[in-house]
C-alpha cells in the first residue's frame, strides 16, 4: 500500500491541470455527496463489526461500478500517519478521517478526480473534483456514480428530509458544491470581507485552504453552500453558480482597479514575491503560498511572464510537509522541511 | 549658498570611503571638541547680537588656520529646510542645529572631514571624521584645529573644570570620541544587549542611527565616550580605544560561531535581502539599511562577491529622505522618494 502511495507522490491529480473555465480565479471545482446505508447506525454509534460489515459492502459495490471498478484502495488503519497526511494533503481524505481509529477506508481513481471516504462521518462520502469552474460537470459526475452505487447498496433515505445523514447541515441532498478560489485583488483592496458578509444570508460558507476550520492562506478560499435541505440539488447549484460569478466578476473588476490605481505597490509586492521566491534558502509553506499567490497575482496583472497553471497548482501539492518528506523519502524535521520546500520551488519555478 | 548644497550632492565625504583598519566593522571615527568664548554667556543664554559678535569672531579665526583657510561656510539661517535636512544627512549639523532660529553657522571643509557647527549648543563644535577604526587619527587632526583656533580666540577654561560648556556633560575636556560600527553578528545571535550593558558602567554611550535619541537601525550603531571630565584626551582615548576593539572581537567572534552553526539561517536572510534589493519597486530607508546591513553582512561571511566598502557607506547617504530628493531636483512625498530609493539601489548595487 506504502508502494501505491510512494507511486502517487510523483503523478499529480488531473484536477490540478489548470485548465478549465474561469480558473485563474477558480481552480477547482468539487461536488461531494454524504450518504450511509439503511439498517446501520450512524459511523460514531456503530460497532467496529458493523463497520466492516459497512467497508466490505461498500466495497464490492465500487467493483461493480463504471467508475470505481478500477480503483485504488486504501485501508487507511494499516496507512502510517505519514501516508496518511499525504493523502489529506492532496485532499483525498479529511484530517478526521485519517486520525481516526475504526476500520475506515478510501477508493480514489487513479486521476484522483474521484474518491470515495468509507465510514468517515457518514458510511460514504463520495467526492468528484475537476479543474477550473466546472461545478455542473463535478455534478453530473457525483451524481452518476452515486446512480450506480446505489443499484448495489441501500441508502438510508426519509421521503420527508431525503438523504439521511450523521449531520443535520448535511440531511437532504447530502450534497455539498465547493469552488477553490484564489482572490488575490478583493483581498488586497480588503472588499473581501464585505463580500463574504454580503454572502452568507445567501447560504455561502467560506472557508480556509484545508476546508473547514482552517486557516486562510495565500488569499486561497473555499467557498460552498451552506444548506443541503429544503432544495433539489439543481436548485441550490442554481442558486451557488450565480453568486461565485459574482465572486468572480468582483475579482475581476478589482484586479482592474489595483492595476490602475495601485500600480506600483502591487508590482512591489510581486516582484518582491519573485525575489525571495529566487532566493531564500528557507520557506515555510504559509509563506511559499503568500508568495505564490503575489506572483499568481503579477501574472494575471501581465506584470510578469505567463507560467502554466498547472505548475502553480502542483507545487500548492508538492510544498506541503508531507509531499515533501514523501519526496524526500523520509521524516524530517521542520528546518529541513523547509530548506527543500525553497530548493524545490526555486527548481520548479524555473526561478535563478 | 544652495549652489554649493547641490554640488555637494554629487560628491561624498572622504571619510565614507570604507578605508582603514576594520572598516568591514568601524565604518567611520569621529572626535568632536565642545568650546566655548570667553567673555560671553552660553549659546542658550546669549542675545542674538552676542551671537553675530561669536559668529565673526569665529570666522575670523577659522580664516587664519590651515585647516578651515578655504572651508565652505553656510549661514543656517539662509538655508531652506530641505538643504538644512541634507547637511543633517551629511551628518555635518544636528537635528537642534537645522531646527534652530538663532545666528547660527556651519564651516566645513570640502572633504567633508572637518566642520565646526558655530552657535548649536555650545559656540564652537569643532568635528573631524575619518574612514575605519581611526580615533587617533581623528583626535590628532582635531587636536592641531583647536590648537590653531584657539592662537585666535580665548576660550572659557577653568584650572579647576578645564573647559567650560552648556552642559555638564561635556565640561572638562570637551572631547566626545565616536566610532559608527556595524554589529549584524551580535545583532543576530543577540549577544548585543549583553555587551551593551557589560560596557555602559565602563562609560561607553550606544546611540542609533543619527546619534542621540535616535532609532537603532540596520544593526548601525554609534559608540562613543560618555564623560569628559577628570581624565585628559588621551587618557579617555586609552580606555576607550581597548572596548572598541572588544566591541570588534565579540562582532567577529559571532560572526565565525554563526557561519559555522547558522548558516542556513543566515544565507535565508542574506540571499532575501539580495532579492528583495534587487526587485522592489519602493524601499522606506529603514528597510533599505536592514537589507543592506544583511547585504553587507552576506559579503563579510563571504556568501556573496564583495561589494566596494565606499558604495555601501555612500548608498546608506545617498539613500536618505533629503539627499533622494536633492538628487532629484525637487520636493517628494514619501511614495515618491521610496520608489526612486528602490531604483537608486539597484542602479548602484548593479543588481539586475
Amino acid at each position: 500500500m506504502s508502494d501505491v502511495i510512494d507511486k502517487m507522490t510523483s503523478k499529480m491529480a488531473d484536477w490540478l491541470s489548470g485548465e478549465g473555465r474561469d480558473s485563474d480565479i477558480v481552480i477547482s471545482s468539487r461536488a461531494r455527496l454524504a450518504r450511509n446505508l439503511l439498517n446501520f447506525p450512524f459511523v460514531d454509534r456503530s460497532t467496529e463489526d458493523q463497520q466492516k460489515t459497512i467497508l466490505s459492502a461498500v466495497l464490492s459495490a465500487a467493483e461493480n461500478t463504471e467508475f470505481l471498478k478500477n480503483a485504488l484502495y486504501f485501508d487507511i488503519s494499516s496507512v502510517n500517519e505519514l501516508n496518511r497526511q499525504f493523502l489529506v494533503e492532496r485532499r483525498l481524505i479529511s484530517t478526521d478521517f485519517a486520525e481516526g481509529e475504526n476500520p475506515r477506508g478510501l477508493l480514489v481513481t487513479a486521476d484522483e478526480q474521484i474518491g470515495v471516504m468509507i465510514n468517515e462521518e457518514d458510511h460514504l462520502r463520495i467526492q468528484v473534483i475537476h479543474s477550473g469552474f466546472s461545478l455542473e460537470k463535478a455534478w453530473y459526475d457525483v451524481r452518476q456514480l452515486d446512480q450506480e452505487l446505489s443499484s448495489y447498496l441501500d441508502y438510508a433515505f426519509s421521503e420527508r428530509f431525503g438523504y439521511l445523514t450523521a449531520c443535520p447541515t448535511n440531511v437532504g441532498t447530502g450534497v455539498r458544491f465547493s469552488v477553490f478560489v484564489h482572490l488575490p485583488a478583493l483581498t488586497f483592496t480588503k472588499e473581501i470581507e464585505g463580500v463574504f458578509s454580503e454572502m452568507i444570508p445567501a447560504g455561502i460558507a467560506v472557508r480556509g485552504f484545508y476546508g473547514e476550520g482552517s486557516q486562510i492562506i495565500g488569499n486561497f478560499f473555499q467557498i460552498s453552500n451552506q444548506y443541503t435541505l429544503g432544495w433539489t440539488e439543481q436548485g441550490i447549484l442554481d442558486r451557488l453558480i450565480p453568486l461565485i460569478n459574482c465572486f468572480i466578476t468582483k475579482e475581476r473588476s478589482a484586479r482592474e482597479h489595483v492595476r490602475n490605481d495601485q500600480r506600483v505597490t502591487i508590482e512591489d509586492k510581486v516582484f518582491r514575491a519573485q525575489g525571495i521566491l529566487t532566493k531564500a534558502k528557507v520557506l515555510s509553506f504559509i509563506e511559499f503560498l503568500d508568495l505564490l499567490s503575489a506572483l499568481r497575482f503579477g501574472i494575471d496583472l501581465d506584470m510578469l511572464p505567463k507560467i502554466d497553471g498547472r505548475i502553480f497548482n502542483e507545487l500548492m501539492v508538492l510544498t506541503q510537509p508531507a509531499h515533501i518528506q514523501k519526496t524526500e523519502g523520509k521524516v524530517l524535521n521542520e528546518l529541513e522541511r523547509d530548506i527543500l520546500r525553497a530548493t524545490l520551488v526555486r527548481g520548479k519555478l524555473n526561478l535563478n
